[in-house]
C-alpha cells in the first residue's frame, strides 16, 4: 500500500492583498479567501491521489484575524486524513505585516473531498504526517471524521425541512 | 426590544451557470460558490443589524449535489439566530434543471457573523421565524451555538500547534 | 396553449456594492449593471421557455438614480410580452439605503430576446400578469413592440450608413 | 465657442474574443459587450468634455449579428449629439473574421451622458462631423433627442407604476 | 510572395483606468498592463498571419512613466519583424491627461511569437513600414534578432542551472 | 550594513490551471502568466526591502514550454541583485503533470524594480545567494545590468522616434 507525506501534498500560494479586494471594513473580503481556498485545498488534493475529486464540505472554518492591505498571506494546505474514498485537506492563512514582520494566523479551515467512484482502480495512500504540526492536525482527523458521520446521519432530516422552491 | 423576521432578512440571488465557473469535472467551482455564499450570507446580516459585521467563521458546508450548466441557481440566505453580537445566517443554493424543472437542495452552510464593538449603540433585534423552515433552522441554533462555544474553547490549544512562519 | 404567470419568470439577484466595482462619481460602474442586467434578463426568459435564446436588442434603458456603497440593490426581471419568437423582459433595479431604509427605482429597462429557429418545435407560452405592475407593464408592450418595429424598417438604411472597416 | 470634432472624441477598443466570454450559444455573452460598451462610451465623452460626466440612459441597442471566437472585434465610439448638458455617444462593433477577412456589423447603439453640475462653469464644445457616416448619424441626433424627450416626460406616469419593496 | 504594411497588423485598445487596477502607489498595476499587453499584441500578430500563433517570449519592456487615474491609455501594437516563423510585435502604451490633454509614452515592448508548425502551408508575408516610426523599429529588428539568437544559444546553459522540484 | 538571502525573498505561488484562462490552442493565456508573475515578482521585493517599490521594467521572459489543463504550476520568485537602487527579481514557473509527476521549466524573466526616492532613509539590504541556482542567477546579475544600462544609453535615441498622439 502507497504511502504520501503531508509535506508531499502541501500547497502554497502567497498573495499581495488589493485594494479591490477590501470589504466595507478595509480589511480582506470573506469571499476572497473562501475563494482561494477552495482552489489551494483542491490542488493539495490533486498532489495526494491521481484522479478525480469533488469538494463534499467544509467544516471549522475560522477567520481568526483580519486580513489588511499593509499585510501580505501565505494560504498553506496540506493532507491530514484518509478514510475510503475521503480525503481531508487542512488549510491555515498566516498573515505577515510587511513593516513590523510580524506573523499571525488568520484563518484556517478542514475540507472534505471525495474521490469520484469513476476512479475506482485508482489506489488512495496513506498518510504520513512528519512535524508536530502535521501529527497534531492528522491525530485529530478521527475525531472531525465521527463529527461528520454524526451530522451526515443528521443529513435526510435535515433537508427534509428545507424547501426547495 | 426590536424584532426582525426571518424573512426581512432574506436575500436572493438568482444565477445561471457560466462556462468559466466550471470546474474540471464540468460542475460549478466550490470557490465560486464560496465567493457568492459570503456575498449573499453578508446582506443578509446586513439588513438584520444597522452596522459593521465581520465574517467569523462557517460551519455544516456542504455541497450536497453537483451543480451544472444545464441548471439556474437560486442563493437564499436568512438569519436564524443571534446571541449577544454573534448573528447566525443560513444558506441554501437550490439548482433548477431548465429542461426536467426538476429542482433539488445543492448546498447548504451555516454562517457566524460579529457585530464589531465599534456598533455597541446599535441596537441588535432578536429574529423571529415564522415559517416551518425557518422554526426548525432556529430551534437549532442553540445546539450549534454550543458546539461552537465547546470549539472555541479550544481555539488557543489549537492555534498553539501551529507554525506561523 | 400554454400559459406562465409573470411571476413565474420573475428572476431576482440582490447584491452589495464593492468598492471595485465604482467609477469616478463615486457611484456603481453603469457597465457592472449592464453586465448584471444581460445575466438577469437572460434568466427570466430561459424561466419563460425552454430553448437557445439570444439576446436581440435593449431599449429604454434609463439610470434614473445614481447607486453607492451605502446601499445594496436588488435587480428583479420578468418577461413583459410575447409576440411571435420575440420575448419582451423588464428589468428594474431597487437601491435600499442601508441606514434609512429608504429604497427607490435606481434602473429599469426592456430587453427584447429571440428564441431561436432552431427550436421550432418548442411552445412559447403566453404571459399573463396578476399584480398591477405587471398588467401596466404587459399593457405597454403592443406600443413598444410597434416603435421597435419601426425602427427595425429603418434597419438597412441606418446600417447602409455606416462604415465597416 | 469651442468646437471639437467627432473624430477628435473618437475611442477605439479592439479584442481577441475569449471562450470565456461566450455564453451557451457560443457566441459573446451580451453582458461583456454592454460593460465594454459603457467602458468605451464613457471614454469619448471624457475626451469631448472635461469634467465629471454620469451615464444616464441607452437607446436603440441593437446585437445585429452573433460574435463568434472564429472573429476579433473593434468597438468604436464618438460624440454624435451636445443638447446644453447632454451629450450623446454613438458606439459600433465591427467584428472580423480572422480566416476570410469578412467584416460586418455586429452591434449598435446611443448613450446618453449627463455633465453633472458640479461642473457649471466648464464649457460643453459643439460636436462638428466631417464624414458622411459622421454626418449622417449627427443629423438623426435632434429626432432621437425628441424621442427621449417624449419618453422623459411620461417617466413619473411610467415609474409610479413601479413597486419599490 | 506577400506583403502586409505595419499599418495593416496595428491593433489599438483604448481604456480608463479604474481604480481597482490601481496599486498601493495608485498607479496602474503592472500585472494589468502586462495582461492587455498580451492580448494586444496578440491580436497584431492574428492580422499579420492566418493560422495558429504562440507567444515565445518579451524582451526590452519598459515601463517608462507611471499611470494615474486622471489619464486614460491607448495601447498600440504592430508587427515590426519576421524571420522564418518568428514574428516580432512591437506595443506602446501612450497615456494622455485628461485635464492638461498632455501625452507621453508610459510603456514598450517587443514580443516574439511562433507561427505553429502545424500552420506550415500559411504563407507568412514579409512586412512593409511606411511611417518614419514603424521605419525605424523595423531597423532595429535585426540586432534585436541578433541579441535573442545569442540568448538562445544560452538556453541549455541557463535552463540546466535551474531546479525543477 | 543588512544582509538578507534569496531564500528570505522567495515568494511561491501554485496554481491549478482553469479552463477559463486558456487560449484558442489549449494552453495557459501568456496575459494571465504575465499578471501572476508581476503580483509574485512584486511580493518578493516586498520581502526584500520595506518601502514603496516600482516595477521598472522586464527582459529575458521566456515561455519554454507550453501550459496545459493537466499540469499545476509552481511560480517562485526571489530577489537575484541589488544596485544602489535598483533590485532584480528572478521568476520561474515550473510546471508538473499531474498523471506522470514530470516537471519542467515552462517559464523564466527578470524583472528590475525601483525603490521610490520618497524612501532614502530605508536601508536596502545587501543579497545573499546560498544554493548552486542562486549563486548562478546572483553571478549573472552584473552582465545583465551591464546590457539594461546600454540600453538605457539609448532611451531618449529609442522615445525620441515614436509618435505620441
Amino acid at each position: 500500500m502507497s504511502q504520501k507525506t503531508c509535506q508531499q501534498t502541501r500547497t502554497i500560494s502567497e498573495r499581495i492583498i488589493f485594494d479591490k479586494d477590501l470589504n466595507d471594513k478595509q480589511t480582506l473580503f470573506g469571499g476572497k479567501t473562501l475563494s482561494l481556498l477552495d482552489e489551494n485545498a483542491g490542488l493539495a488534493s490533486f498532489k495526494f491521489v491521481k484522479g478525480k475529486i469533488a469538494t463534499a464540505g467544509y467544516d471549522h472554518i475560522n477567520f481568526w484575524k483580519p486580513i489588511t492591505t499593509d499585510k501580505f498571506i501565505k494560504m498553506e494546505s496540506f493532507v491530514t486524513g484518509v478514510y475510503h474514498r475521503q480525503v481531508e485537506v487542512f488549510t491555515k492563512v498566516i498573515s505577515h505585516d510587511i513593516q513590523t514582520d510580524q506573523t499571525e494566523i488568520a484563518f484556517t479551515s478542514f475540507c472534505t473531498l471525495i474521490v469520484l467512484k469513476s476512479n475506482d482502480k485508482i489506489e488512495i495512500p496513506t498518510i504520513i504526517p512528519e512535524t508536530n504540526e502535521e501529527k497534531y492536525l492528522c491525530q485529530g482527523f478521527e475525531k472531525r471524521l465521527k463529527q461528520r458521520k454524526t451530522e451526515f446521519l443528521q443529513k435526510d432530516e435535515f433537508l427534509g425541512h428545507l424547501t426547495i422552491d
